[in-house]
């Protein structure tokens, strides 16, 4: 499966090296690298591999040789603590045949973060001074693990410390600048926009053609698709010294899946659902209610993640129970004893009655069958009724896949991207 | 920083390669290497380190040497695809010096696959049909490409597809049974723990004597601690042919860490808050009903997330504005007036309002300043209220750290934990 169509660089590449034995257990995962990755991208920098290896020297000793004989950049990140299992700076400075010279200025660094909480500073933490003969020492200002660049052989070499609060900003103001330099001016210049109502296979199938007709162009635009449950994005990005060209042809290419992509374009600039619904709801001064079954609050999470909802989300009720419904919602109970609780009347009745009571423009209802229990052979596992009431009504039934936690994310997010669509289709605000 | 004590194994290692450059950008992780850890582990073999590359022949030719060099049990995903970008059959073939043969049985099948949808082949995937000379063939009933298994010198590798649902019953049901083989009778035991009401640091400070004490018997009790928002896990394991004694010494450190964790201790057999919380309510036939104001259904969609809630999730409300809180859950006017949204007071209101109007057992509000507007100095973003209303009631105002998602998620669990202890300090159901 290609997911994503890169093109080889003619320019810098790195390698990441996480070093904790943590990060190779069954539950973790290493996120430093993609933030890492982020900025190396930005620089026009490739990452050829990256490689997670336990607090064990032989093996970190293995893969800095590997690194360092086939790549000419080199990140490693955690293992700088004070402990004995804290062991990348020591096998950098003895691969390299570096001498470690305790640094006083970073012992007093150290010490005065400590005296700053009161405390003195434990006699383990001198470990943390010890700095390779010839190396730069990178301030850490949130935390006591300075980070260390080395440049070998006309290579570089960067240690940053592991906690992800003390590496970003390292790596961003200090790192970066390094790299920049050697990088020659090239840039990466990037758009992504947001699409609903297609899976990736089907978005996939539907920009491929053209996108692939951008990789042959020269510098070519590079496309990624990135699928989450119900969204999917595709990122655009050229790498060049001409930012500005660069920048007139992701316009055009953005403008041109725009056309084939019609109304499941959520964005053009990347904005998530929830964002979008956030936008058109201020663009006009309206509010919204919401009447939550099958997916307990989880639509409404989703809206209130965004920074400033609580402008425009006025209310929402998690309604389970039918005496529920009946009583905050108003369904009427004979609905309920007719049609049954998942079903399109209901859903109706529950989005009209949170709309109605709470005075605002924009109701929104989700009824169904999340599973594991409560399917029946009319309405199985993953029946979900959804409707949006207001200045427009719609409603509708669906049949959504995968194991509870998936059916209800899908249907809080096609219940958003419901409410997108019909605030879209309305004549625009004055 | 120790957040794992591992100690060295005297049986296999393995080495993980996944293939594929979208796996390489700054959106994705992969996720395979988690799951083929935890198989791994049950068979008792530790990971010695992992790697993604990208769709590079030379890359991808070089770390298998690497791997193969150091360690007996390498596992590949990714790259079985059936396009050019798919590389991992080739480079596989071309390092071990093995030719390609095409299989006519394994093109039949593919042939069947596709024609059961009423679609001919199409020429390109005849590439999955070809085998290294001499591999074994895993059959992939989830998807076109088969995986394979080689021995080459003695050494055990896997060539696995990349799509999880194809990779996880192969790995189980294929490559474990021949792993296990090797592994001479060592199995995994182990126990988890889930502790609430402490940081990540506060529990390691109190359990930490207790296992690194462990951890000098032999075979050693492994621990470690995986942090998430408000809650900690602890894993324990300990790596023998004996399970049954393994079982009693596992029994027996759970039982220390209890002693000394008292209440933070929700579980002793890693059940989450959510659960543990359902389970407490279903012991005594009661049901909950919430009022949320800044966490927006996060604390409701948390305890849906649990298959069964709906038997004892009555309803939720979500009330951001005075006129919901007053309309809806009956908070007194001049209470708001008095005392703000975000006060004490308000929240045993909202707890109680949300309590009686439902008639449930248990009333639980939470009301605060997620951020990032709306702090004062009396009332910084993150200071937050809690109640818990019913047999017993308890109020709490906590100042939470982090940005708006942070102050949410943690306000959410906080709000859980209360009803948790609430639960627990009552005399026990009949």
């Amino acid at each position: 499966m290609v997911h994503d169509m890169i093109g080889r660089s003619d320019g810098l590449d790195a390698v990441i090296i996480a070093v904790g034995s943590e990060l190779l257990t069954a539950s973790r995962v290493d996120t430093n690298s993609l933030y890492i990755t982020e900025i190396l991208n930005d620089l026009g920098i490739r990452l050829a591999f990256k490689v997670v290896v336990g607090d064990d020297r032989a093996e970190l000793r293995a893969h800095l040789a590997h690194a360092l004989g086939r790549h000419p950049i080199v990140i490693l990140s955690g293992g700088l603590g004070p402990t004995d299992d804290d062991i990348t700076r020591d096998v950098v400075a003895d691969y390299l045949g570096l001498a470690l010279d305790e640094s006083p200025v970073i012992v007093a660094a150290i010490e005065a973060r400590f005296a700053s909480r009161g405390w003195p500073m434990p006699a383990v933490n001198r470990r943390q001074a010890r700095v390779p003969r010839g190396a730069v020492v990178l301030d850490n200002p949130n935390g006591t693990a300075p980070g260390l660049w080395l440049e070998p052989g006309g290579s570089m070499l960067a240690l940053l410390p592991g906690p992800p609060r003390e590496l970003k900003p390292m790596m961003q103001e200090q790192v970066a600048p390094r790299l920049a330099a050697r990088a020659g001016g090239v840039t990466l210049s990037r758009r992504a926009i947001t699409v609903a109502g297609r899976g990736e296979s089907a978005v996939e199938e539907i920009v491929q053609p053209i996108y692939s007709a951008w990789l042959a162009q020269s510098p070519p635009i590079e496309t990624t698709i990135l699928a989450s449950v119900g969204q999917v994005e595709l990122h655009l990005s050229v790498r060049t010294v001409d930012a500005a060209a660069a920048a007139a042809r992701l316009d055009a290419a953005v403008s041109a899946l725009a056309a084939v992509l019609g109304d499941d374009l959520v964005s053009r600039t990347g904005r998530s659902l929830e964002e979008v619904v956030g936008d058109l709801l201020r663009a006009r001064g309206w509010r919204i209610a919401l009447a939550e079954s099958c997916t307990g609050g989880l639509a409404t999470s989703r809206l209130v993640d965004v920074p400033g909802s609580s402008a425009y989300v006025e209310r929402a009720i998690v309604a389970y129970s039918n005496e529920t419904k009946i009583e905050l919602l108003g369904v009427p109970a004979d609905l309920i004893a007719a049609h049954g609780a998942v079903s399109e009347p209901v859903a109706i009745a529950m989005a009209d009655g949170v709309r109605q009571r709470s005075g605002v423009e924009i109701g929104v209802a989700i009824t169904g069958v999340a599973g594991p229990d409560g399917g029946t052979e009319q309405k199985p596992v993953g029946t979900v009724c959804l409707a949006v009431t207001g200045p427009v009504t719609v409603v509708r039934t669906v049949r959504l896949p995968g194991g509870r936690a998936m059916v209800r994310s899908l249907a809080a997010t096609s219940a958003l991207d419901m409410v997108r669509r019909a605030l879209a289709s309305l004549p625009g605000p004055a």
